[in-house]
C-alpha cells in the first residue's frame, strides 16, 4: 500500500466528516492527490476542524451529494471514489424520511448514473452499514444473513448498498461496498448521538458530566477508525473486492454497560447511569449485534489491529485536547 | 371470504390494471366499495377496458401516486388498500433509475406517511416480486433466500416492500407484502413485454405471427391471476399476515420452451422461434427460477387452483375475443 496511492487522484464524499477525514490523512501521507467532497450540513459529520495541518495538502469542496451537476464536474478525472456521504441517523430518518432517500437512495443513483457516464474506470468503495441487517438470528451475524432494516435509514442505506453492487455487475464500473460497524476514534461527531452514542458518552466525560446508558446489556462490538480506514484502503486496491460485499467489526464483543465501565476506567474518573430505552428509540433498538468479519479477513487480509481499551485511550486524549472545536 | 368485504371500503392503487383490474372485479361481486387509483401512464398495465361491465360499481380516480395530495384525500376512511401501483419494467428502470426510484421508492414512502397520518388503522397489501431475490442460490427460493436484485427496478422493489414492513413493525399500520412471480392471465399487458413476456407471445399467437422465445431453457414458475387475486384477499383478510412476507408462486415448473410449446398446443395452431438472449437484457437476466410457496400455504390457506393449461386456454380465449382492446 505504500506506493499503491502516490500521485493518484482520490475523491471522498463526506470527507470532512468523521471517517472521510480520518482517510484523507493516510491518503495525503501515502501521497494521493485527494478531494474532499462535504455538504457540512451542521447535523452531519463535516468538520473543517477535521482537516487541521492538512487543509493545505487536499482541495476542498463544498458541496451536496444531491447536487448532480457539481458531483458530474468533480468525478471526472478520479483513479478512486470513496463514496462516505449519508444521513446516518436513525431517529432523524423517521422524523424525516425523504431527507434521508434523497441523499441516501436518490444521490447514490445519480452519483453511479455520472460514474458511469463520464468516469467509468473509477473505482468505488461505498460505506454500508451493520444497521441493514436489523435484529440479528444468530451471532456473530455473517454476509449471509437476511437484511430486515429496522428504520427508514436502514432501507434507504440496502438501496444504496445494492446501486454500487448493480452497476459493478451490470456495467462493470468497479464497486464494492463494506457495512461499518460502530466506527469511533478521533474526529467523530461528539456533540451528539446522530453518528455514535460513544460520541456523547466522551463528551460528557471530557466534560466531567455523567453520561447515560441505554439498555446496558447489548453485546456490540467496535472499529477503531484507524482499521476502517485500513479496510477502505484494501477495498479500494484489490480487483477481489469488485462486486463484493464486507462486514467489518472488531476483534472484541462487549455489552455497553461494559463499555461504559472501560470508558470510567481509563478516564481514570467518571460516572454514568443505566435507564431504560426511550419508546420512540426501543421500536428501532436491534439488541445484540456483532460482526463476522472472516470474509474481509480470508479475502481482503483485514484485521482490526487496535484494541478496544487503547481506541478509547487514544479517542478520549483527542477530545480532552480538541473538545472546544466539536461542540 | 364471502361476506368478509361486503360495505368494506377498499382502495386500490394500479387498480386499472392488470392485477387490480382483476382484484376489483372479485371485489365488486364480493360486494365491497371499491375505488381504483391509477395514471393511466401509456407504458404501464392501466387500461380502462380491464374494467368493462363493472365500470358503474367501482369510483374510478385517474391519479399517479406519486401524487401526495390526491393520495392523502384518497385513502381518508379506507379499510383496505391493496397497493399495486408499480413501474414494472426492468429495461426501463436501467434506462430511467430516477422514475423507478419516484413510482417505486418515494412514492411508497408517501404512501405509508400518508396511512399513518390521516388513516393509521388501513390494512395495506403490498405488491412485491421475486425479481429482488436476483440468482437463486438454490431452487425452489423460499422467503430465507438473501435478496439479491440484479436491476434497478429489483433495488427499488426491495426498499418498497421493506417500507411496508417497516411501517408496520414501528408504526403498527398493519401490512404485508407478497412476492409475486410471473402472473398472467385475462387483462395483462399484452402490447409488448414490459410486464410480462407471455403478454406478447400470446399477441402475436392470437394474430397468427410467430413469436420469439429468448434462451429457452430457463425454468419458471406462473401465478394464474384468480389465484393471485386469492392471495391478495386472504393476506387482507388474515391478522397473521402482519409483517410478513410470503413468495406466490404455481404448482407447475417449466421450461419456456416447453411453455411456447403448451402454449401452441393448447391454440392449435403457431409457431415460435428459440434465440440468443440480447445482451442488453442478458446482463439481468437471472436463470433457473421457482417458488417455495408453503409459508402461505401454511400460514395463510393459500394454494394455486389453476393448472397451467387451463390458464394459458383461459387466457388465450380472453385475447382470441378482445385483442383490439389491448393493442
Amino acid at each position: 500500500m505504500e506506493n499503491f496511492f502516490s500521485e493518484k487522484k482520490v475523491i471522498i464524499t463526506g470527507g470532512l466528516g468523521f471517517i472521510g477525514s480520518n482517510l484523507a490523512r493516510r491518503l495525503v501521507e501515502l501521497g494521493a492527490n485527494v478531494t474532499l467532497v462535504d455538504s457540512l450540513i451542521p447535523e452531519y459529520g463535516g468538520n473543517l476542524f477535521n482537516i487541521a495541518g492538512i487543509e493545505n495538502r487536499v482541495r476542498i469542496n463544498v458541496s451536496d451529494v444531491r447536487d448532480e451537476h457539481s458531483m458530474r464536474y468533480l468525478v471526472q478525472g478520479q483513479d478512486y471514489l470513496f463514496n462516505l456521504a449519508g444521513q446516518t441517523s436513525h431517529m432523524d430518518s423517521m422524523q424525516n424520511p425523504y431527507t434521508d432517500l434523497e441523499i441516501n437512495c436518490r444521490a447514490q443513483l445519480s452519483i453511479l448514473e455520472t460514474c458511469r457516464h463520464y468516469n467509468p474506470k473509477i473505482k468505488i468503495v461505498f460505506a454500508s452499514t451493520r444497521q441493514i441487517y436489523g435484529k440479528p438470528d444468530y451471532l456473530p451475524v455473517d454476509e449471509k444473513h437476511l437484511l430486515r432494516p429496522t428504520d427508514v435509514n436502514g432501507v434507504n442505506k440496502m438501496a444504496g448498498e445494492w446501486y454500487h453492487i448493480l452497476y459493478n455487475n451490470v456495467y462493470g464500473i468497479r464497486a464494492c461496498a463494506l457495512r461499518l460497524t460502530n466506527t469511533y476514534g478521533p474526529r467523530m461527531r461528539v456533540k451528539d448521538a446522530r453518528q455514535t452514542f460513544l460520541g456523547i458518552w466522551i463528551k460528557l466525560l471530557v466534560e466531567g458530566k455523567p453520561f447515560e446508558v441505554w439498555g446496558g446489556e447489548q453485546l456490540r462490538d467496535f472499529t477503531y477508525v484507524e482499521d476502517a480506514v485500513d479496510a477502505l484502503l484494501l477495498a479500494a486496491i484489490k480487483e477481489k473486492a469488485n462486486g463484493q460485499i464486507y462486514n467489518l467489526g472488531g476483534s472484541e464483543v462487549i455489552s455497553l454497560r461494559e463499555l461504559a465501565k472501560l470508558l470510567v476506567k481509563v478516564n481514570s474518573t467518571g460516572e454514568f447511569e443505566v435507564r431504560e430505552f426511550p419508546d420512540d428509540r426501543k421500536r428501532i433498538d436491534i439488541g445484540d449485534y456483532y460482526a463476522d468479519n472472516s470474509q474481509i479477513h480470508s479475502e481482503l487480509g483485514w484485521t482490526p489491529k487496535v484494541k478496544l481499551e487503547e481506541g478509547l485511550i487514544h479517542s478520549l486524549e483527542f477530545y480532552r485536547h480538541y473538545l472546544q472545536d466539536y461542540i
